[in-house]
């Protein structure tokens, strides 16, 4: 059951701070940009071809010639989907009808390259129309279908133009009816439509998405050698995938038995949020039970500090327990955008903080990290350290770039980070039967359907004051994050008597009624489980939700021989720079370690008092190649 | 020019002593129980089928059917080439005319398979006539070859039968034709050959074997293109290599202008052993000054404490500076064996400690690292640090494995542990024109060219008084190792006022003197240079040439919460057990974090005193799957 659920994408709208203009940023630079890659008219950028694969589909399917066909990867469709959520979201905050008259278009441009039985995969329709639906395991057809559906609820929600709804209602019959009513044995080869039918089901109510949702999960696993036997059957592959690597895809067992959190980061997580959907929704206890298991696995043996998950390149996965090396670190900016939308799942059914708190953590660390400050080049990859020489270079970190590339022709994440932060009210709030619930602390006016209304102000996540000045009061409830070792909340200038549960203070509050929230600004250290293998001896900065890095650029060029003194004095400074914006940097008592010139040395090294200074992670490798490091020895 | 060379192998007879039970284990094990597994006969164990390789190319040459044909890789023919020479300089030592026996009839084996033009290659007889010279990259023709020469000519120095010799003078005039009058473009793919040719160069004088050598050595990498051309003109490979990754194969430049040690670490080391060994030959100062920036390269920039190199299993090779991971390291033994093969030719033209000293920490910590204890199970890949649950199951660990396994199918360690092992008088003694050089310290009775003769008693490695009795006098020189921070050396008693020079000490003994050198037996806290990323706040114990680790049978199971304490105290201790044998032991003050439960928090662990016991490295392993690390916090 759900105790709660994201607020419609009108209830909430950004005033001037943090979150807002990260979504003017998103609104300005990134959904204009992306637009022109899409249209291949951006400078020094992969070629995209997204959209003329749509037309080019379109005159496939009208028997004309195809022109320059299909361009890009098996699943190209999904950017033009993600960038179409991205701005149903971005249009809902600032209204723009230029904007929307360009959605327009492309949605009929999409249109037109859905097939008379509902089917819709531009790779499919131009190259083979034959292939569909034989090879489950590579070609992303679910996967796009999927990613289009979430932009279809969206865009409704949003604008109220259901053209590009009814497309993808119609798909997803004809998906009904090629894997219920034909019993096509497939399941996805990567998870994310059964996200988007549970999304799509709670806007239609159509039990028939809500169903074909819950075979897609039921089915994953039951038969772990699907894959396979599709394989043999077919004399085409997209990578040469033999699907034996059934961890990887998440079908070793029945999801109900899947207790690690294992294989592809992303597409793990994005299966996970379905299952929480779907467990909250129909009130499975059993799959829900399954969801807390791999929580768990996540949240307490295989997540970096940053809210970063799969620790390697090989599969972009998950690998063991404790696994977690800095360095060689995937992590891809998706993964994390997934996770938080498995917490925001998760908490729907359970009001407890600690998921928020992952949210939170995943999204001012990975999710911040992986877009530069000028909203123009991206991080897929998020190591926690950074050595130039190595990082980028040694065979074992090529995926770690010591910079921010452009788009590239597998452009998942851009768009990702894109429709994440134009939706973040979603994540923030949260509205329950009859109690408005804040989850973030995000600057801004929200509506809540029981009535509560109410304006935030704060200048988190660099000062800890959240003040809610409620235009219309109810039952609300606000989150005290894990963090924050003390608080205090006053109502009207009274200290409130309330407890805490589970993470969350709950009160009624009257119209005009300012509460004030004051959370722990301390700076803190960080100490990693000693079953960290990587981690021994060593120590990360955190204030608030924010984890803090060091910079070769802000410690004379060298990271590497920089060590924390030990309880030394810790200065929290302002910082405004062009290529960091407004931030907090960090002054801490540092020592120099001086070693000798040899690789190995009987000789103790010296150490000379140094200032340390620390900005925080998100903003790492916007001044240029340097070396980057969140864990440092502590002495 | 050779300022000293390696003794011919009668010259050093062992005492009863470190070394002397490590060749009698190889004599009365390993040997044995490699015969076993070339027969077939070893039970548990992987197929070889070497010798029946042998017999089946025979058949193929006299066009009779070869029955089970060829089995194994297809270098196949070099493990019983590589088990020939450690037979040969087992036999120096401990004569046995039925081990003679059986060497003799394999050789006889091996001489029927060389066809009438004195081509010899068990792999491409028996398969495909017509494939011969024309996959150099990955064909190993001339690798087995080398091996076999190197057997022949330890074969012929250890019994002066010369059989195999001849085979392989034959073997080495096809080679010339082929290369040289012929004009074949090709070059080594695996280097090897070149250093064989130099050793049998030096015992036959033949200069056709030089200039083959020197041909090798020039031509590489002067066409960095010619494995992709050879590739283009075959329809055939072993792997699918396509000769594309110049570096791995250390073709990218000529070898005189090769800096960093790149590529694959064995290639890379044996071919720097050749360039050495001409270059000091035929005084080619270009040659040299390129080995010596080469030796630069590995000891300043790519070598872990153990001496082992090649960073990565990705094609178990070198990777950038300072890029030298401990868990999930490749260093391979047979790496740290051409590293002590390098160095012992570095040494013979340039008399500098510091070649010796490197070949004394690859022999006492990776070498030895590579085999059990009961001389069965191997060791290829020598990680610094083994975490089970990681360690060998994660994607990017699992060549690291937790235990030593048995003899594999690609077998190259063993047998070169074995035959390194038996020749170890070789690297430990030196003679010069007047001049007796003792390198490393070996117990027994050494008799140089020079006349002098003497008996070496010590205890080393474990004990640091070196006793040299003088049977017959002369000039000696003496290495004292640039981990010793203070010795002592006394002639008859009065301590010498030589100096010491490149690491040595040089002084004309009597007949009947006795030299005693007492060296440092302080346990020595090993800081690394902060420009290695994965060491920060690190520190190695070690105690003369041996490295030690922390075992987690020795440490209540748990080694990644293992601190050590600043500046404690350290006990030695002496240690016999069934697993280990005779062995010390350290106990030092350590510290046991106490982190809570969740990966990360700002909850201080609490330390709690403990003690911390260390063994050597190289003994690690022979009591069960445990945590084991090198490299460990220093508070």
């Amino acid at each position: 059951m759900k105790i709660q659920q994201q607020l419609p994408i009108h209830s909430y709208k950004p005033g001037n701070g943090f979150i807002g203009s990260y979504q003017k940023l998103i609104r300005n630079v990134v959904i204009p940009y992306q637009y022109e890659v899409l249209c291949d008219k951006a400078e020094d950028t992969e070629k995209s071809h997204v959209i003329d694969n749509f037309r080019n589909a379109a005159k496939a399917l009208r028997h004309e010639n195809t022109g320059d066909g299909f361009y890009g990867m098996v699943f190209q469709d999904s950017d033009a989907a993600k960038w179409l959520e991205a701005v149903a979201y971005s249009l809902s905050v600032f209204p723009d009808e230029k904007l929307e008259k360009t959605a327009d278009e492309l949605i009929d441009i999409i249109a037109d390259a859905q097939d008379k039985d509902g089917y819709l995969n531009t790779y499919y329709t131009i190259k083979d129309k034959d292939k569909r639906w034989t090879n489950i395991l590579e070609g992303h057809e679910l996967y796009c279908s999927g990613h289009m559906m979430e932009a279809a609820t969206a865009y409704f929600e949003a604008t109220g133009k259901d053209k590009l709804l009814k497309v993808m209602e119609k798909n997803a019959e004809h998906i009904y009816n090629i894997f219920i009513e034909k019993g096509h044995e497939g399941y996805p080869g990567h998870p994310e439509i059964e996200l988007a039918l549970m999304k799509m089901y709670r806007l239609t109510k159509n039990e028939r998405l809500l169903s074909l949702a819950r075979h897609f999960i039921d089915i994953r696993g039951v038969d772990p050698h699907y894959y396979e036997k599709e394989r043999k059957e077919r004399s085409w592959t997209v990578w040469n995938g033999d699907g034996r690597n059934h961890h990887y895809q998440q079908s070793h067992a029945p999801v109900r038995e899947q207790k690690d959190a294992v294989g592809h980061s992303v597409r793990a997580v994005y299966l996970y949020t379905a299952m929480a959907d779907a467990a909250n929704t129909t009130d499975d206890k059993q799959l829900l039970e399954a969801c807390r298991n791999l929580w768990n696995s996540i949240t307490q043996k295989r997540m970096y500090i940053t809210g970063a998950i799969g620790s390697t390149v090989h599969g972009e996965a998950f690998t063991e327990d404790y696994d977690l090396p800095s360095d060689t670190a995937y992590a891809e900016t998706c993964a994390s955008i997934g996770l938080m939308m498995f917490a925001s799942q998760m908490l729907q059914g359970e009001v407890n903080g600690e998921y928020a708190d992952i949210m939170e953590k995943a999204f001012y660390n990975t999710v911040l990290a992986g877009m530069a400050k000028d909203g123009k080049r991206f991080f897929y990859v998020n190591p926690l350290e950074v050595i130039p020489g190595i990082s980028g270079k040694a065979v074992t970190h090529r995926h770690d770039l010591t910079q921010r590339p452009k788009w590239y022709t597998c452009a998942c994440c851009p768009p990702n980070v894109a429709r994440l932060i134009s939706s973040f009210g979603k994540y923030a709030y949260g509205e329950g039967k009859d109690t408005a619930y804040c989850h973030l602390y995000a600057e801004g006016e929200v509506i809540f359907s029981n009535g509560v209304k109410l304006k935030c102000e704060t200048g988190y996540p660099y000062n800890f004051i959240i003040r809610y000045i409620i235009e219309k009061g109810g039952k609300i409830a606000i989150r005290i994050p894990g963090w924050s070792k003390n608080h205090t909340l006053t109502v009207n200038g009274i200290k409130t008597e309330a407890e805490i549960s589970s993470g969350y203070i709950y009160l009624t509050a009257n119209d005009g009624d300012e509460i004030l929230l004051n959370l722990s600004d301390e700076v803190k250290i960080i100490y990693p489980s000693s079953r960290i293998p990587t981690l021994s001896g060593l120590v990360s900065i955190m204030r608030g939700p924010i984890v803090y890095c060091f910079e070769g650029t802000d410690n004379d060029g060298d990271v590497l021989s920089l060590r924390l003194r030990k309880n030394g004095a810790i200065k929290v400074k302002s910082l405004d720079c062009e290529q960091l914006g407004s931030t907090v940097q960090l002054e801490l008592e540092g020592l120099r370690e001086h070693t000798c010139d040899s690789l190995y040395s009987s000789q103790e090294p010296a150490f000379i008092p140094c200032t340390a200074k620390a900005i925080p992670y998100y903003l790492w490798g916007n001044r240029g190649e340097n070396q980057m490091r969140v864990w440092i020895p502590y002495k």
